[in-house]
């Protein structure tokens, strides 16, 4: 079974909502074994309803609406739902009296409007509302299905866990879908793709997905089988041989970040862990100390984005930083060392390098980035050159650095 | 005109992701008198996008299609658009020139896939892309127009910028369109709504819009007249008492950022600044820094996330640090103090708090954030109580922090 979501409402349509009730369906769906083939947000407009209605029931067996249940003159999917149908909207007394009740309770006297809500579709479902006055409604149509659902989180929530969740496994055949999730640093979008394609390319099942952000690439994937055994060879029949290609790049399997891999490493290890930036300027100690917990291996960092705090701060000798320059290998192993001398961290990593958008006094051109890692197996140093904005550098160092820093931990616990 | 949204990437059909690039183009349709009927999100499936464009291009007159341009097999967009159009696509040599110089410019070899993205749909106008390999395209179809961007936000939000809006405002009907803009750091969003809805409530022309982020309010004013004499009138009359009742809150009146007004009046004043972070472990320092230039004023930077870190960096006394606990106001005026003496520099800030998303060893609660700001007037703290998640409450003691700056350089400069 395939499933598709609509959204109504015109402030979906704004630049300041998305749609996130879809990101809750979908979740339960795909733990069932449905897909969601599409969504859709549509405002309040009847024939952009109906367009859409239609659109979809040529599409899907399973279509979930949420919004247009209110009370207004603008809420609408309950008319455009009969209409899609050929059916009539009958009004029922017992809602009315249900709503009736709920205002009651709240020491409230019904409003009129709230009359609209009492009308089904003819034949359909009523799907009782806990958390509000718009109930919802389950319509079968030409052996499709169309779930009308309130708009508001909470209320479409709790309907969906309690009514449609048990009506939905009584119409799906038996099935599973496991997943497995690889997190790649130090590699890009493309090179990555050209190793691992021809692996994946030839299975559409499991399905592979793969999303990339500045220096850091998530790999998906997905397979639907009759049972577990089924699904986890499959997997096994795919992921096995890209993990053998991607060996060490792959950092995390479980989705954690790059930060938060490190910081689980230090911790088990029992170690401290000090920073020294200079282009990034604090966000490498942002994202490490992002992860909660961090206080418990964070030893402290430095921002020396000038010559005169890589002197004062850190205690770089002048002549030295002027014959090697600031974007230096040189220099970023100086900082790295006095970073962990000063705080008496185990490991420290240094950055620096030209964010941009000008070369500022640096000999080296924009994008150039050094980092460096002092532990107590000696001090390391890698240069690489970036392409972007000032911010996409400076997110790629902090990878490539928190990358450097996994590596020589991944060194020091095989070596001991 | 009316536009429709499709984003493409089956990514966005999982519960993990929603589109958000959505949200930006809506923003700037919207300003240019163009409403979004409707949004659809797609997975890579050929004939999935194919059925969808074919859906919109009945319907609007503007379709602008965010991802599916990457080099991989699942990016299908290219062809789905070729495909809708009845028309063919082309090898561009030139496109391949300039994907094969952007890798040649990080010392990289193009991998073979990218040569997919140097095909162009017959007709196409080709849009550069800035800031990755993908180049959009701006096809025309039976007087309709079907645009297609690249999916990573940044890549997408400069080519929307620099190529898209010219020729969309070719497109559209003669206006004059002016603006004013407003940004408010230190009130929450309803308690400015109070305060000035007012003011604005009662104008449809210009419209208001107010978007609310951490720690940070940006209000717009749009008038939309024959001419401008209108449009400035009608802009004096709704924003200048929203001016008077904001008073110095109002921190930029130009789209500028909170660290980048701070960084202007530094610059302005040919003054200095360091900060000495606790909770936020770098993204004060990370903020300042992220303004291109920001090397000319930023003095350098303490993270000290534990007590260990304050002693040892900042020269804080052990018992004056127990005495006080680290979140406190004494605490946070010791590290200003440091941090300012130090570096040399002319001001410094500082951050201690408590993040979340446990107390830890403090007695104040999560949330709880003292700043402070040293400079030769003296010192002085503020106090504030957030709630939210950690990223939240960091992000907003980051604010207050850049805030608490502005309003003692604002105090400097008037007593002068």
């Amino acid at each position: 079974m395939d499933a598709a979501i609509l959204a109504i409402g015109s402030e979906m349509l704004t630049p300041q909502r998305v749609d996130t009730n879809s990101l809750y369906i979908t979740g339960h769906l795909n733990a069932r074994g449905v897909e969601v083939l599409f969504k859709l947000v549509v405002g309040d407009n009847r024939d952009h309803l109906v367009q859409a209605l239609d659109y979809a029931l040529r599409r899907v067996d399973l279509i979930f609406v949420s919004g247009g249940l209110g009370p207004t003159e603008d809420d609408l999917t309950r008319d455009a739902v009969a209409m899609v149908c050929n059916r009539q909207l009958l009004f029922s007394q017992e809602i009315c009296g249900w709503i009736e009740q709920r205002f009651a309770r709240m020491n409230r006297t019904m409003a009129e409007v709230n009359k609209r809500q009492a009308y089904v579709v003819e034949g359909a479902h009523v799907l009782p509302n806990e958390r509000g006055t718009a109930p919802g409604q389950w319509v079968e149509h030409e052996g499709r299905h169309i779930v009308l659902l309130p708009g508001p989180p909470h209320e479409l929530k709790a309907m969906f866990q309690q009514q449609c969740l048990p009506r939905l496994d009584t119409l799906l055949p038996e099935q599973v879908i496991r997943t497995r999730f690889y997190r790649v640093a130090g590699m890009g979008e493309s090179d990555l793709d050209q190793l691992i394609a021809p692996v994946y390319n030839k299975y559409t099942n499991p399905a592979t997905t793969i999303l990339a952000a500045a220096g850091d690439i998530q790999i998906h994937l997905r397979a639907r089988c009759r049972n577990e055994a089924q699904a986890e060879a499959l997997l096994a029949e795919v992921g096995d041989p890209i993990e053998a290609l991607l060996g060490d790049r792959v950092y995390s399997h479980n989705g954690d970040s790059l930060e938060a891999t490190v910081g689980r490493m230090l911790h088990d290890r029992g170690m401290t862990i000090a920073v020294a930036e200079s282009c990034t300027g604090g966000m490498l100690g942002e994202k490490i100390t992002s992860v909660p917990g961090s206080s418990g291996y964070f030893a402290g960092g430095f921002l020396t984005y000038s010559y005169a705090a890589k002197q004062r701060l850190l205690g770089i000798d002048a002549d030295f930083l002027n014959t090697h320059k600031a974007v230096s290998e040189p220099v970023a192993k100086a900082m790295a060392e006095a970073a962990r001398h000063k705080t008496g961290a185990d490991i420290a990593v240094s950055v620096t390098g030209v964010a941009g958008p000008s070369q500022g006094g640096e000999s080296e051109p924009v994008g150039s980035i050094f980092v460096a890692v002092a532990s107590d197996q000696g001090c390391h140093a890698r240069h690489v050159q970036f392409a972007g904005d000032r911010h996409r550098i400076r997110a790629l160092a902090c990878q490539i650095a928190l990358d450097a820093v996994r590596r020589q931990l991944l060194r020091q616990y095989s070596s001991k």
